[in-house]
């Protein structure tokens, strides 16, 4: 599957994203499809530079060893991130193009709606990019649209039932959700699924009791637990508290609100499904709420996991694309890293772990930092797909360093202050201990650890040596200087080389914690040997929810949580490697559908704002070329 | 371009249309539009059976002579609609696989919403259907995602910049509109745009006086007159009257709503518009509200317009299909038919012109009946294309016409009343004037008008004969039976010939009013000529916006008047051809980016609601074949 190739005549100063991105030439999706060993049929062209790969891919070659799986993380971050992406990116570019080695990257696809707000490119940046980065950035082949739609479709049936429950009586609803067609009179197959939860045996619609009846067509659903939200993939902050049913032919007012589409659950699930049938088991089993008799309420008793899964259907098909070196990339899924787990898909692992095969490199990213993204990487998305990780690669930046050490304030917009521009040694050596803390973390899951140091041009040679010395003391199995921005692949050889020797060291994968523990067992568990915490405190909220979750039978989920990713606790003060704090767990959310228990640590924010000057007014079609011009 | 096959092996009785389009192997788009002449790079493939078509084929085929050009219309319709979308596909069948024609369908992408309520197929019906119908009642190849993304990227923009312009002085607002970025300041070139139509002419930001500076920066909308409202893609009723700005964050409350996504001007713009270049003007000339002192707000002012044309730049290439009988067929846009024009896009009819070549045909349809789809067909569509057509089809059914001689009434869900089923000669006769209002309507026009019957099992020889005569009396070329739905394109073989027939008598085209009529003139003309009408009247709130859009320049827009379809006048109620009433406009809304104003004669409904038992209930994956069961 021999696609790569070498960058040659790379720009200095180095170009923007776009411009670098939009003067490459990425060849026809099709052919190149072909050359990694898809057949005609598991390619489903979107556009020149874009397929959808099928599922069937791994049954096909169900008897090929996978490659090696490796997960990019990083060190906690400045609120400028630390260039995981673009290191993952680069790192797959060396691999592939100067190591001859069979090469897979397999990353999130952006939520939309910031890329006219504020941000940098999810593409990577510089020589390490994902291209085109236009259809990468906007639409790509439409999985967030299909997201939408789905979840949007369950919270209008919602809506609506209770409105339809609060206008008829049981009688008059089970006549109209069981209506006599043609003479004939049946339950359909999805509503023959809630007859089964409800325990009714019978099966023709004229001899339900009425007490059978009034069960199956009253949901009942108590609006205060309502817990489902409308979404769009926009950062649209004047959605964030709204209030429905205000029309005058409804006059049935309801508090609630958007999120923005990445935040949905249905995201969520599309990254840790593994099947069609899987994915329509998890659709069926999200909880939208509790009824008044404080029993869960689900989409399958709602009536339309089985639509659901129908907008879903393409959506599961992750998105090959390539790397500015010609090197495989898989765009699937990107669900929030805090109230979610923040990783790209499972099954575009899997496809691509039996593409690369047995020699082969699958690179794949965790969200945020290690303390966040890679403990969910493992303990819940390993979990699902019953993975073996060979290697954790671990993004580590001076700048990110330095702030932990105590210097000052970094901010988006922001100038940078002159510590984080000049040699400062004091500063990196009092903020390595971030990076010791990851490292001693990454290696309680019996993984290989290596550090890559994302370089930027201010850092000098000697707090390169600092950051390395440090790396190798706490256990990694290695420390590099990566240069993907400005060399693409060439700039991560010495990365990609680490990363060859760790995945042959041997590999002794396991969970933090069992899934049998109680609820606060596995909270403690992660605030304690993640984030050193001392303990943990639990609202009379959390207790109240960890009480019905037990006793729904929610307690065996993992758990996912959702916190800040500016430090190792749950305080985004607390620079560098804090211990001996408590977690305060506010509340705890469920996401039976996707499969986890989400703490809340802080105030989750789950629908960005625009700024008075957003990106937007940089926007723009050349109108002679009909390329997109100012896109970040 | 010969790809057409006649249809073997016809089961009776019609199984349902799911049935139907799954049991037909299509072929694979690729191959299927290079024998339509398409070349490689003008080909995007979407999965295996969709393909969007570059713009750049007219370019390409500019020498070529365009093809006939048929527009489908119909009688005023039952409530249950009259086949029009069968017709105009089993036509296209009829006239490629039957009668050795050159031959491209253009319709409508629907909505994705009404789908999981209730509805029939979109796709035609029968054996007479464009496929795979799951692709094309389902995502397609994500126009309207496009849509609600561009239409919710604006309401974002108005209602944080309203939030913004509440919170800070006319210093603040610019200091952060133009910022300095690396010691620069400039104005990006769409704030330009704006500094244009301010009739400023320094570039130097910080040259600006300080009343330039605050009229730059402060929109200043009135939210009173705020028209633009958000869009979903599914039926959410409790969506059409919300309260946003509840979050704690925010406090800035309004009063507004969603629309179906197919309401939105965008999608009305997406069919009207002739390039890339057209679309980023239009999408910037919409009006979203008025300033305190009364001037239109655009979407230019907004600083958005790029970016929704951006979002909007795959939106505009239409999508190839294909018909049961391997014809070919445009799927794009899909525009209200009351608050909008209800047509199909030209970029697909000029380029389906061009493929046909000299002696093909083009059979496009227009929404609702005659005196809606079709008169917007001729006075806008037409308009904006400079298109000539060649031929109306008429589309006329037994139970409509028996309902307007004074049948029962005819209601969606409900059984049909024996006089529908039963020969009715009588009401038959009764009723056939509102066809011939409609001839006479379309005759108005200048263009050979051929009636097609489409054909019920219950209808009569009789029957049939009866409105063959009142046709051909009121000066229809022809009046043909048409059994596409249960025939496919062997069916429609006579209404294929009869339309062949029309397209070689010469057709006069001419618009029914000029532009340059003042508004009440142009809305008079229409009720007039058009609805038989004695009168229009027009409310103060009217009269307010006529004199506000003539000093805004907007009165030299076509108009679309927005009124039911269930009768030629503006009362449903009126049946047959009525005549001598007075025709009430209760406001005047304009759609400037589209390019037109829209009276209201009633009140539009723009987001549809779900019932007690949504067609969701059936719809589901068969998790053995991967396939769609349960899709109307």
């Amino acid at each position: 599957m021999k696609t790569a190739h070498k960058l040659e005549d790379l720009k200095r100063p180095v170009p923007s994203d776009i411009d670098i991105a939009q003067a490459a030439t990425p060849v026809k999706i099709y052919g190149f499809a072909q050359q990694l060993g898809l057949e005609e049929d598991e390619i489903e062209l979107y556009g020149h530079y874009k397929a959808k790969i099928s599922l069937d891919v791994v049954e096909r070659m169900q008897d090929r060893p996978n490659g090696n799986y490796i997960v990019v993380t990083a060190i906690t971050p400045t609120p400028l991130g630390e260039g995981k992406t673009t290191t993952t990116v680069g790192l797959s570019q060396a691999l592939g193009a100067h190591l001859d080695k069979t090469v897979f990257t397999c990353i999130r696809q952006p939520s939309m709606g910031p890329t006219f707000g504020i941000k940098g490119g999810a593409a990577g940046g510089g020589y390490s990019q994902v291209i085109p980065m236009e259809e990468f950035n906007l639409h790509l082949t439409g999985d967030i649209h299909a997201i939408s739609a789905a979840n949007n479709l369950l919270a209008a049936a919602i809506d609506t039932r209770m409105y339809h429950e609060s206008k008829q009586s049981d009688a008059a609803l089970y006549r109209r959700l069981v209506p006599t067609k043609k003479g004939k009179r049946e339950f359909s197959p999805i509503q023959v699924r809630r007859l089964v939860k409800l325990g009714i045996t019978e099966r023709d619609p004229d001899k339900l009791t009425e007490e059978e009846a009034g069960r199956f067509a009253r949901l009942d659903i108590n609006p205060e637990t309502m817990t489902w939200r409308r979404v769009v993939d926009m950062n649209d902050r004047m959605l964030r508290g709204i209030e429905v049913g205000r029309g005058v032919a409804e006059q049935f007012p309801r508090e609630t609100g958007f999120d923005i589409t990445v935040a949905s659950e249905i995201m969520a699930i599309l990254a840790l499904t593994t099947d069609l049938a899987d994915m329509r088991e998890r659709i069926g089993r999200m909880v939208v709420g509790f009824s008044h008799a404080g029993e869960p309420v689900t989409c399958e008793d709602v009536g339309c996991a089985g639509a659901l899964t129908v907008l879903m259907k393409e959506a599961i098909k992750p998105t090959l694309m390539q790397t500015l070196e010609g090197t495989p990339a898989f765009v699937h899924a990107g669900p929030f890293a805090n109230i979610a787990h923040g990783n790209s898909s499972i099954v575009a692992d899997k496809i691509a772990l039996k593409l690369v095969g047995d020699d082969g490199y699958v690179i794949t990213e965790a969200g945020f930092g290690a303390d966040i993204g890679m403990e969910k990487f493992f303990n819940i998305k390993c979990r699902a797909s019953g993975l073996q990780p060979n290697c954790v690669v671990l993004v580590a930046t001076i700048r990110a360093l330095k702030m932990h050490g105590g210097g000052p304030l970094v901010k988006a917009g922001q100038p940078l202050a002159p510590e984080y521009i000049e040699e400062n040694l004091e500063l990196l050596e009092a903020g390595a201990d971030n990076l010791v803390a990851h490292i001693r973390n990454a290696k309680r899951y019996g993984v290989p650890v290596v550090v890559a140091v994302n370089r930027f041009t201010s850092d000098t040679d000697a707090e390169v040596d600092l950051v390395r010395r440090h790396a190798i003391a706490a256990g990694a199995e290695d420390a590099v200087v990566s240069n993907h921005w400005a060399d693409g692949g060439a700039g991560s050889a010495d990365l990609g080389r680490a990363v060859i020797a760790a995945c042959e060291k041997e590999s002794n994968f396991q969970f933090l914690y069992d899934l049998d523990l109680s609820i606060k067992e596995k909270i403690e568990t992660i605030a304690k040997k993640m984030y050193s915490a001392a303990g943990v405190t639990f609202s009379e909220t959390a207790e109240r929810q960890i009480a019905d979750y037990t006793r729904n039978g929610f307690d065996k989920l993992p758990i996912c949580m959702a916190k800040t990713h500016l430090s190792i606790s749950h305080d985004p003060n607390l620079k560098g490697a804090p211990s001996g704090f408590t977690v305060p767990v506010r509340e705890i959310r469920a996401s039976v559908g996707a499969g986890f228990l989400y703490p809340l640590l802080g105030t989750m924010s789950t629908m960005p704002g625009l700024a008075t000057r957003p990106a937007f007014y940089d926007i723009d079609i050349d109108l002679e070329t009909g390329m997109v011009i100012g896109l970040m």
